[in-house]
């Protein structure tokens, strides 16, 4: 499975994807699930994977092939707003579906593959949206800042608690990391490592990047941290009298 | 939709159903999803149901025939295990999915239904088995205490962080309202009011059982003071150092 999330503040949008793929408990492998298309001073896009990882590779060779292109065709590197390249992202999926989906159903394979895509372009806000596995996508709004693909429920809802707009980039990346101990002590498909990026707002390049492993100690303090944390909220909660 | 927890401890079992069904959400009811079956100081047996609403009426009301039958049959009220109890569940469901499932599957209808049963009766420990809808089940066992059906997934954390054998009562009771909160909190298809009983092990009688509706005190306190607390751990974390 996955667990990918990023979520949008008034500082910037924090991303998170982990990187465990699997077909059956008994083949699983490590591949990273974000891309990151930058050209600095002019645009950033981060681009988070899940699903059917020969669907979503594929969609994302195809974007990076309109990118080489010689012939002025519309790519994610010269369209000029987020919601193009989003409509971009949605119909190289559909192209990888119409040609490979038929022979994924011959073998009762899920075809199924989301992303989310987020950053900024120059001249716009950042923004943020999720492509579904038909090619159609939606836009983050300020009521629901934040979107996940994968493996979406353990995760949820400390992201409800905790993240607002001004939330700032150090609890959003806590937030976010919390949400992924919590995925990832529940799911067993969903693991280490995870690679985190902040997109800092205006700042049209990638300033802050991180991949965190099972050696990371600051996700090792986390989880630590977080478990006792809860367990003394817990052990605070007062008792139920029965009379 | 559904959510119903039941927990062994070694002080006995605690149980817990939420009310709320819904055919769309446009159509939403309330409908007590816990059945108690009880001979005192003979054996107690708590039913919890998930499910398809007509099917888990129609198995717990052949049970409830098959009790009330003057010839000798085996019942619920005259097995001498739990086990007993349980293959009689999952006979009872295969029997109404044989003669109403085709219709269903005509319809299209999800045709699902799923039981927690525990209790203890006479002479046996207490013991905790889920039927599943296809009328086999599981026991619960010490390394895994308890079980879930219906909306598992928000309310799962908490139960894995908090319960053991030795969980006392008290705490066993708040984990799973606890539990509730979370999983209310994420899915609106599960709602008030709960249906809390706790079986005091050897006891053979209910002797705890409460009924939590909106107006319930206890229930705005645990949910106001665990949000408190869970912001309280999340504060508390370090922040990522970026250097």
């Amino acid at each position: 499975m996955t667990y990918c999330v990023a979520t949008m503040i008034d500082a910037g949008i924090v991303f998170a994807s982990d990187s465990r793929t699997n077909a059956g408990v008994d083949n699983i492998s490590t591949f990273r699930k974000m891309k990151i298309f930058e050209r600095a001073g002019e645009r950033v896009l981060v681009v988070l994977s899940s699903g059917n990882l020969a669907m979503t590779q594929a969609t994302l060779n195809g974007l990076d092939q309109q990118n080489r292109r010689e012939e002025a065709g519309r790519s994610l590197m010269n369209v000029s707003s987020m919601y193009e390249v989003a409509e971009l992202i949605g119909a190289a999926l559909r192209e990888v579906r119409d040609r490979d989906g038929p022979y994924l159903q011959q073998g009762n394979v899920d075809a199924n593959a989301s992303f989310i895509i987020g950053g900024q372009i120059g001249g716009e806000e950042p923004r943020l949206f999720m492509i579904y596995s038909e090619g159609n996508f939606i836009e983050a709004t300020p009521e629901t800042p934040y979107f996940q693909i994968g493996e979406v429920k353990y995760g949820k809802p400390i992201i409800d608690r905790v993240i607002t707009a001004a939330t700032s980039v150090d609890d959003a990346v806590k937030c976010v990391l919390v949400s992924f101990d919590s995925t990832m002590r529940s799911n067993l498909s969903v693991g280490l490592p995870i690679d985190l990026v902040v997109y800092e707002r205006d700042s049209l390049r990638v300033t802050r990047c991180r991949r965190f492993d099972e050696q990371s100690e600051y996700i090792q303090t986390l989880r630590h941290c977080w478990g006792e944390g809860v367990r003394q909220a817990f052990t605070q909660l007062p008792r139920l009298e029965w009379n």
